[in-house]
């Protein structure tokens, strides 16, 4: 491991930028490249078969043209989909958002029911259910189709919001209820959600803790990389290098990428991922 | 022209379904055959060229394997950036759901400026409001992202939605006053709207026309196309024949098409576009 490891994120879109937002603030000593796939999303309508591969690309040009030693899938598609075709395409650790967030739902949980919310294309994979499952949890998931949209027209924190939360876990306690469970953890299973975290607190019923799977996979990334997290508050970076990169119009992703990281992007340049031909990427600086 | 003409109807989706709905009010004695590309939508983020290149082979596909005589483009999207490549690419009358849009605001306002909603493609490429120029129309264009996705979620009679549609409309009026316009016509400039057009009606101003472009669409077909009307009601065919074909999944698009074509979608076909090579398509019965 080089003094100053870089970590690869891939997400299809830019709500990844929550997951690299986190990963930022605990392993602040990393140097970062982001990848959004932008010109491909969404994967959740696509076959397991394309999303492998474009995953798979996605993952080699990190690795390969960014220098990459760790890769955080930060996309519930690909990690519900292509987490194994994107370990056997690269040589470097590779995390997703899904086991981490499940695993966390493991620890918060005390009476082993647990809820999880996500777009159609996760909840129809059933990947959290499975990997909570897997943890002697069970969960009912719910797909949110309405929350991505909401985010992306910048509500966040609006009425409108409020009530279609209020709507979507009125609707789920109830299904758990006549399933005879007693949840007490919702699993945000989006990368999306995040921005909703205060909005889906108020409405949670009292005592549910709300999991953020973007938290979870970057505190699982700090431990599971063996990256020391910085002790000598002094000698601690103000903020990590990162650069981004789309594979299509960056003017989108600045817009609303700064939204999901907190801070601005930077430059975002553009890889053109269908010249994708014998490993070699063409990547234009448009800015 | 055959007696029974068949007409090809194209969209990204199964929006324009509603045009298909039009349509098939209108000519009664014509055969239909849709095509909906749903393994490459949405269209809106794609660059002109591709959408070109994905809408003309919609477009051959309609002519030389279902033997369309005319085609409609019932994707706004496909209408703004490519209806030009689709002329080239087959030798039917084309007509796209722009135009008829703006001629029918043209046809219902007495100021001469008229609001448009559509997506946000179809906003940025402004070809409603150059339609609208060239007809001596002043329009002001807005953006309404979550329609498309409150359609979908099947809340088109929902106090959420109402809500919605009130807050844009207030911007949007809001917007035009500040420009010293007095609209008194709507367009609604997306094939998704029609299912909204009774919420929509109670939240313009008072004397505002509502202009559904899926109608002007199918009128304008009607008329352009040289198509007789059938005057004889004995011998007008309760329901025309109409064959749906979709590039993906046609799970989604048989429970969700029957929302926009007001009818049971029947059993829809796979295409696989993908594997379109020198004319060649491969198309599979799935059900």
């Amino acid at each position: 491991m080089t003094p100053t490891p870089t970590i690869g994120v891939f997400d299809s879109g830019f709500g990844g930028l929550t997951v690299l937002r986190a990963l930022m603030e605990r392993l602040p000593q990393a140097k970062f490249a982001f990848l959004g796939d932008t010109a491909r999303l969404p994967y959740g309508s696509k076959s397991r078969r394309t999303i492998a591969r474009y995953a798979a690309q996605g993952a080699q040009f990190l690795v390969r043209e960014q220098g990459a030693e760790f890769l955080v899938i930060a996309c519930n598609t690909a990690s519900a989909l292509a987490l194994d075709a994107i370990k056997d395409a690269v040589k470097v650790p590779v995390l997703g958002v899904i086991e981490p967030g499940a695993a966390a739902a493991r620890a918060g949980s005390q009476t082993g029911d647990v809820l999880v919310i996500a777009t159609d294309a996760t909840v129809q994979s059933h990947a959290y259910a499975a990997a909570c499952r897997a943890l002697g949890l069970r969960a009912l998931e719910k797909a949110c189709p309405l929350l991505v949209p909401l985010v992306e027209e910048g509500w966040t924190d609006h009425p409108v919001t409020a009530e279609v939360i209020r709507i979507y876990l009125d609707e789920l306690t109830a299904e758990a209820a006549a399933q005879g469970m007693n949840p007490d953890a919702l699993v945000l299973g989006c990368t999306h959600y995040p921005l909703l975290r205060p909005l889906i607190e108020r409405e949670v019923p009292a005592g549910m803790k709300v999991i953020d799977s973007a938290e979870a996979a970057a505190e699982a990334a700090a431990r599971e990389f063996g990256i020391t997290a910085f002790t000598d508050a002094s000698s601690k970076p103000e903020s990590p290098e990162c650069r981004c990169f789309a594979t299509d119009s960056v003017e989108k992703f600045e817009r609303l990428g700064s939204r999901f990281l907190g801070q601005p992007t930077g430059k975002v340049k553009l890889v053109d991922m269908s010249g994708w031909v014998d490993n070699v990427f063409f990547v234009t600086d448009i800015l």
